[in-house]
Formats: structure tokens, C-alpha cells, sequence
């Protein structure tokens, strides 16, 4: 039985683990970690597992990148932009103010060299990553008093993200750090008066519409995040290559469906939730021209010290430019026409 | 070595035959076919090969469904709505006027029992079909003249796909069936007046704007096209479980290849044109209200006597009014935020 041993060798027994920086609870982010599990061990009978934990489990929800460095896990599923503080690369490949929309991060990443930029930033980390996962733009947040001019973020206390946070400072706003199943006390007993969480179905679980009623759209820090796969470049570089490919189409499938299932949920959820008393507001040109400005301020003082930060900013700012001449041409007229025969009821 | 048999069992050798609907030359069309074969034999170390061929190397561009059926090739990769005459079903998988954007059909096809439908459909021609692209939404066409009014239609000689072209015949428009090579020496000839093909990227190659020189957006009748990967379902069902898992993750990944493709190229693409002389023009809200309703005629004349249809179409029609409530509060925002600032030169 000559070929016995070289077909044993392209299915060789592995097991993985990956360390979430989701919980359970948000089903749709952590279930890209199940999907990828499902898609590899079922593609290699078996043979390759990619175990996922809940963060917390082995580690964390922001000592994943650290766990994946050092090999305690071989993989993460998580956001880049929790790892900002440590260099703002991270962000990028995630989400930025004003950065790309989810499909326009897909070609970016996919198309547009940024995946390889990406990886060309954290291989120092030894993480490789590839593109797992997408909400689409997310809301942005739940308030207890209408924003209608710049100087009504002066002094608000609000739960928002890292890099989005150093934004908005520069607007007076006081970001607040606050995990998720603590942000509603905060903001009914006022320690807070906003929060940023997700969108409609992941917001809705958590009943802010209760406390803080006025619910800002869009989410202009988060225009398509965009979760990654981090993997050990040393356990990633010993799979076979049957296993790697396998690996990098999982991913692929997860990054669609997940964006798939937040564009089937939430629309039921923003129902529920202006059913709830949700009273939905836009940030005005005005409040968003002044976030614009304040992160553009901060993207040149990066890109002034951190080199790998400027080459990466700079591909994403020439492709959002180009994406969004065509994107306002075909797909923005459609989506218009399609939104004006949903609101004459017509649909 | 008791475990050889078992091993070798996993992944067998099998090779199939894929016919493409379409010629290499629609690269980012036909280059999903070549990305389903590398991704299944680089996941299985080259044992299953899914060799594709292009349109009327097997079998004609029109014919890749009977082949399918008959067994002629194991796979197809097409647009169903080349076989609305056979079924206007088939189309509904596809794409026919004022159905989901791309988006919107990734949701419904992967989460909202679309495909499952779609399926149900296909099995009477003994094909399991999955999502393999999608364009985003397509160009209206290329024109000789302006379209002002509903009354410009009249009389209007167009090359326009099936589906579509019955819908348009309503306003009076005469619907041309003509291969891609011929649009060009037929606009020349002014045998035709205008044309739709695909997108900037595709239509760039044909040469259409030095003979019709009106490109009008939004292509109403192809909001989010999607390709599909149909297969035999004997052959499919013959497969190890292992290799159906492989298939099916591999047109996921397709699936997204494809659009990221075209979001990535079309943006060169559009500027390139503009800068050979196109005159975007955007058809106006009479001239879409009028293609809106004779569309709608089209389906409840298909609902009334198609169980199929009415089943499907009936689940698009719901999950639309949904989807597109929910996509004008985020996305929409922020996309439009974003091209505001693209067209004051800011981003």
C-alpha cells in the first residue's frame, strides 16, 4: 500500500484553538467562528479543527492578538481596531471614521492590495489575517438628548470605541470604556448620555431603547467594519496546502455571511425597536463635517510618524475616492429609486 | 495499514466538466469559474477538478441548463435568467427588474430560504444550484439618443435580455436579441438604438461610447444580478460529504470574489469612459415609475398561473419592503454622506 502514507499526510490530524473577542450572546459575530469551524472540519473530515472560545474563555476579548502572537492560540476571530492603542494599523483593516463601506472593504482588501498591506503590519506580530466578517454600517449610538450642532458634543459622556474615541475628543466629547452588559446602567443612571454598541439586531438585546431613546444614524466610525482572522504565521506556515486553501475559502465564506445574516436580522430589529419608542435621528452635515475634519487631523498625524500607518491609509484613501465616484452612479440610484417606492409604500 | 482504505475514501478522484455561460473575454464573469477549480482542487490537493469551459466549447452559452439536466457536464456556471422562456423562475435566483440589490440578494438567498426556493424550482431539471456573483448593480445601457420621457421608449429598437426585454415591450420598446460581439456594428448601423451590456469594466471593451454615446444608470433590471454554480443533483449527490462541504464553501467564496471584483475595477473603468466621451445621463422617476409597474404586471401575470413563481417571487417581494426600510437608515447615510464629500473633493 505504497500511497497510503502520502494521502494519510494531505489529511493530517490538527487541532486548533481560536479565541473569540465576541461572547456568545452576539451570535452573529461570534458565529463566524462556528461557521469557520464548520466549513474546515467538514471540508477535512474531521481532520482539521479549528476549536472556538468565547472571549474570556482562554483569554480576554483584547489580549486575543497577544494570544495569537505568542502561540497560545493558533487563531483569533476579533476586530482590529481593539488594538489600536498598541499601533493604529490595527484599525485600518478594520474600521476607521470615514473609511470604506463594506462592499468598498471587500475590494479594498480583497482586490486592492490591502490584505497583503495588512498582513505586511502584522507579520512583526506574527499574525496573518484574512478578511472574516462585516455588518454593514453600523448605527451610531443611542442618546439621551438630540445632537443637533457640534457644540452639543462638548462634554457628552459617551461609551464609544478606541480609535473612534481619540476622534471625537478633538469635539470635546468624553469617551467612555465600558463593556457591553454594563453600558445600560450607565446610561440610566446618566453616569453616560450615549452609547455606540452595534446596529438594530445586536442594539436591541440589550434595551437602550429604554434609557436613551434617541438612536443616530449612520454609525460614521464604523462605514463597513470589517472582522478578521488572525492565525499564528508559524502554525499557519506549517499546514499543508490543501489545509491553507481550505482555511483561506472558509474565511471568505464567513466574511459573506456574516454580512449576510446582519442584513436579514436587522431590518426586523429596527422595526422592533421604533415599535420599542426608538426615535431615529441623523447626524447633521455639520456634526458629521466636524468628525471628518477631527479624523483626517488625526490620520496625518499618524501617517506623519508611523510609516506602515501612511502607506496603508494612503492606498485606502485613493481607492475611497474612486469607489465612491462609481459607487454614487449605478447602485446609489438604484437603491434610491428602490428606497422612494418603499416610502410610497409601493414595494 | 488498516486505515488506508479508509483515508483514500475521503478523498477520491473525480474530475468534472463545468460550462460556462459566458466567454473568457467577461474575465471577471467567467474568472468565478476559475476561481470555484482552483479553490476545490487546491482544497483537495488537486483529487476533485472542476474543469470549466468557456461558452460553446461543450455546449452553447443558452444550453449549460440542459447539460446540467441531461448529465452532458456536471456543472454550469450562468445567469437563470437566460432560461426565463423555459421558466420565468429560473430568473428569480437572477435578477429581473426592481428585485434586491446585491446585498439585499446575498440576504435573502443565504438567510432567507431564497436559495432553499430557488431549489425547490431546479430540482424538476435535476440541479442543485448556489450563489456564484454578483456585478451590483448594472448600467441602464448605452443610448443614441436621450430618454426623456416614457414616449422616448416607443418604438425604441434596444438590445435587452428576455426577462427585461418583456417587461420593457409593455412601454411600447422592441426588444433586440443579439450576441455581445455584434452590439457594436449594430448601434453603428443604427440598426438598433441602444444596448445594455453589464457594467464600465465590461462595456469599456466593447467600444460602445463612440457609437452611442448616452450611458444611462441605474440598470433597473439588474439591481444585483447573481450568478449561480448550477450541479447535477446525481452528481452532486454521489459526491463524499467532505466534497459537497469543499463545493458549497467554494462558491461562497466565489461569490464574493466576484463583486469585490468588479467594485474594484469598475471605478477605473467609469472614468476611463467619461473620458472617452460618455454622457451619464439617469433615467428619470416617470420613465423608472413606468418600468416599476409594467414589471409588477409581468409578476402577478406569473404569480396567477406559477405556483413556483408566485412561492419565490412572493418571499422577494417581502423580504424587499424589509430590507430596503432598514438600508436608508445606515448605509444610506453614510454612503451619501461619503459622495457628498467625494463630489466637494474632500475625500
Amino acid at each position: 500500500t505504497l500511497a497510503a502514507p502520502a494521502i494519510a499526510q494531505t489529511n493530517p490530524r490538527i487541532t486548533w484553538r481560536l479565541a473569540s473577542s465576541f461572547p456568545k450572546s452576539l451570535d452573529t459575530i461570534y458565529g463566524a467562528a462556528d461557521d469557520l469551524y464548520n466549513f474546515v472540519s467538514e471540508a477535512t473530515d474531521g481532520n482539521f479543527v479549528i476549536q472556538p472560545f468565547a472571549a474570556g474563555e482562554i483569554v480576554g476579548a483584547l489580549q486575543v492578538h497577544d494570544a495569537v502572537t505568542d502561540g497560545t492560540v493558533e487563531a483569533a476571530h476579533t476586530a482590529g481596531y481593539y488594538f489600536w492603542g498598541k499601533d493604529p494599523t490595527f484599525a485600518l483593516g478594520c474600521a476607521v471614521p470615514f473609511s470604506l463601506s463594506s462592499r468598498g472593504m471587500n475590494a479594498f482588501m480583497y482586490e486592492g492590495g490591502g490584505n497583503e498591506l495588512y498582513n505586511e503590519f502584522l507579520a512583526q506580530y506574527k499574525i496573518i489575517a484574512f478578511p472574516g466578517g462585516n455588518s454593514g454600517t453600523q448605527m451610531g449610538g443611542w442618546f439621551r438628548r438630540e445632537i443637533n450642532t457640534v457644540d452639543d458634543l462638548r462634554g457628552l459622556k459617551m461609551r464609544i470605541g478606541g480609535f473612534a474615541g481619540k476622534v471625537l475628543e478633538q469635539l470635546g466629547l468624553v469617551p467612555q470604556q465600558i463593556a457591553g452588559g454594563d453600558i445600560y446602567q450607565a446610561l440610566e443612571r446618566g453616569t453616560i448620555d450615549a452609547a455606540e454598541w452595534i446596529g438594530p439586531y445586536d442594539d436591541e438585546k440589550l434595551g437602550f431603547v429604554k434609557v436613551a431613546p434617541y438612536y443616530y444614524a449612520p454609525g460614521v466610525w464604523e462605514g463597513g467594519p470589517m472582522w478578521h482572522f488572525y492565525f499564528n504565521t508559524d502554525a499557519y506556515g506549517a499546514l499543508p496546502e490543501n489545509y491553507k486553501s481550505v482555511l483561506r475559502t472558509a474565511c471568505d465564506a464567513a466574511n459573506v455571511r456574516m454580512l449576510s445574516k446582519y442584513d436579514y436580522k436587522n431590518p426586523t430589529a429596527i422595526k422592533t425597536l421604533v415599535g420599542q419608542g426608538a426615535q431615529l435621528r441623523w447626524f447633521s452635515k455639520d456634526v458629521m463635517d466636524a468628525m471628518f475634519d477631527a479624523a483626517n487631523r488625526t490620520y496625518e498625524e499618524y501617517s506623519a510618524t508611523n510609516t506602515h500607518f501612511a502607506n496603508m491609509w494612503g492606498a485606502i484613501k485613493d481607492f475611497r475616492s474612486e469607489y465612491y465616484t462609481w459607487a454614487q452612479i449605478a447602485d446609489y440610484n438604484y437603491d434610491t429609486y428602490m428606497m422612494i417606492k418603499q416610502n410610497e409604500g409601493a414595494l
